[in-house]
């Protein structure tokens, strides 16, 4: 019988109506129902450029990234890229529509990424951030980029500008 | 100091870094974030019509639904919605593009919604559903939807077909 790390009164099984394992509490036959969580973010155009975040924590301290983090309970998928870009980049967004939906499934991930623009000019790093700055589409940080989803992102955005209609999806 | 309701050792606090409460165990330290869920759907047009299914379990059960169901980890948005069409209706589908996207924060759910057809003719009742149906446009149930974001689906549905661009969010 699987133990979970949950607690030990949990235990890997298959609740009556279920067709797969779940974590379930011996005692009072709880279900841990655990799922793909959220990551919101934006690709932000700033004067024919994008803005770009060098993170300042682990995973990928050091590399670039887009101003993106996990969506809180309690909030909407645009509430929470416009609290990202202001925590990572102290940016106000205006928001434009949907980029992209990545699945990100071996870290059960899915990422929500808009196309935005700053409702107020200025931006600057927040405690996550080492540095923020304003990237030409043509001289991006391309081997410096924290993780793949912020290529797909920049890539599928000059896909939006040269007229492609999104959203757009995993590369294939 | 507030108790949990996970487990005796967990209770609600700020962890260093955080900015916000969450479970933490006491004795080992593990935060046990919890974040919204998302439920993968489709509006699925047959003969002009759209493919609807009568819910056989609660909540909500005899009301009418769209197939759509909790993204399950290791899947992509895209498989969740076909899984779940199969589940609730027997039916293959083709996915189209991405209709919506709506946050219901109060139940902390984010809802993708696609486009699709039937990639091979037939449909029927799965486990979940009491009977499936092709509703035409002008003759949808909408007194017996089931959730207020099948309404929202149905409506942002024919926005498209109407030639309004997607995807759509929550209505104002």
């Amino acid at each position: 019988m699987k133990k979970s790390l949950l607690s030990p009164t949990f235990r890997l099984q298959t609740a009556p109506g279920e067709d797969r394992e779940r974590q379930v509490c011996d005692t009072c036959g709880f279900i841990n129902y655990v799922n793909p969580k959220i990551v919101v973010g934006a690709v932000v155009a700033v004067d024919g450029g994008v803005l770009m975040c060098r993170r300042a924590i682990e995973p990928r301290r050091g590399f670039w990234t887009l101003p993106a983090g996990f969506m809180e309970e309690g909030e909407t998928v645009e509430a929470a890229a416009l609290r990202e870009a202001y925590e990572e980049a102290q940016a106000r967004l205006a928001l434009q529509g949907v980029l992209a939906i990545y699945s990100v499934p071996h870290i059960s991930q899915v990422q929500i990424m808009f196309r935005a623009s700053l409702a107020e000019p200025g931006f600057a790093p927040g405690a996550e951030s080492l540095e923020t700055m304003i990237f030409p589409l043509n001289d991006l940080p391309e081997r410096d980029l924290a993780f793949p989803s912020v290529a797909w992102a920049l890539r599928d955005y000059r896909r939006f500008l040269a007229g492609e209609a999104g959203p757009f999806s995993n590369p294939a």
